[in-house]
């Protein structure tokens, strides 16, 4: 192996979701296909990494800042859900179920990894409460359900205590649609027990 | 999401080795370490990519034609090691294992897929035994062990049987190395019997 090459496929493994093995795949049908593929991939890459920005409202990526979501004027504007990172924002519109504002904080407090409040977009939330004069009537936390997700959404509860106009809520926790008792953990089951709902 | 990000995601996704998951992730990435990562990975990408051309010898891809492989005087001109893909040579010379010559047939004759000799390197392989002019003086075919790899090793066996000074050997198949006898298919077993060693 060349080692342009083999540099190649050592920056390209660096890359979530890929690895050695399928950065050399990847690589090699890069190759094989340059002028049908690779060719106009690379030029779509460059222009569309140099044409993205992050918003400096909700901090999605987009072309535009004000982001097209914080723009969108038919978009309820009282309603902001925050969520970790720019991914759970797609997997909300994906499914076109929200129709409100985002935030998003850009990754969750943790003592073990050093990340603070200061590190996360936390204060531009509370800003965004401040200045929306009593426009924002609910903060729904849609942090992970891990220990860190948890934990961040505790902090974000505290810190929005002081708006007393703004209801705060939680995704529901339960079976996934499609789930099987047998298969869930004992939290998930104990959750879907004790927030289980009158029909 | 914003239809030119969907567009860039679709696209990465056709890579092997990344879903439209992995494609988002690598992508969020990328915009998330724009100038530390994807900028340089993008001016890589795209020299590496245009310098490098196929092998006219072997199939090799490399900076040069003849490739580095084939260009080594140091390297055994007497044996050749046909393989169906790059990444079989480069696993063979990551491990360092194999000081001769190489042969890409690039694909395994396929009724299925209509892949028959003529979409193969295989003229290319009987030029250069043909016109080695008895310096070739074996041929390992190391096609994989699967029904398409055999079909193509029997085919290979037959063209080179007019070269009658050329040994032709396959792969020594086997228990693996770590194997355990428990764990092994039928066929493995039955071929590590069948070709057992004197101690």
């Amino acid at each position: 192996m060349e080692s342009a090459l083999e540099q190649l496929i050592k920056q390209l493994s660096k890359l979530p979701g890929l690895g050695p093995r399928s950065a050399r795949r990847a690589v090699i049908y890069l190759l094989k296909h340059k002028t049908a593929y690779a060719d106009p991939l690379l030029v779509n890459l460059k222009n569309t990494l140099d044409s993205i920005q992050e918003c400096n409202v909700c901090g999605n990526f987009d072309t535009l800042s004000p982001c097209n979501v914080c723009s969108d004027v038919k978009r309820d504007k009282s309603t902001i859900c925050v969520v970790e990172d720019v991914m759970d924002l797609w997997a909300f519109e994906r499914g076109s179920i929200f129709r409100g504002q985002y935030h998003i904080l850009g990754g969750v407090l943790s003592a073990m990894d050093g990340v603070g409040p200061s590190d996360l977009r936390v204060d531009g939330l509370i800003d965004r409460i401040r200045n929306g004069e009593d426009e924002v009537q609910e903060i729904i936390i849609a942090t992970n359900a891990t220990v860190d997700g948890q934990t961040t959404a505790f902090y974000l509860m505290e810190r929005i205590a002081e708006f007393s106009q703004v209801k705060v809520t939680r995704l529901a926790r339960g079976i996934p649609v499609g789930g099987e008792l047998d298969y869930l953990d004992d939290g998930t089951l104990s959750a879907s027990l004790k927030e289980r709902q009158l029909v």
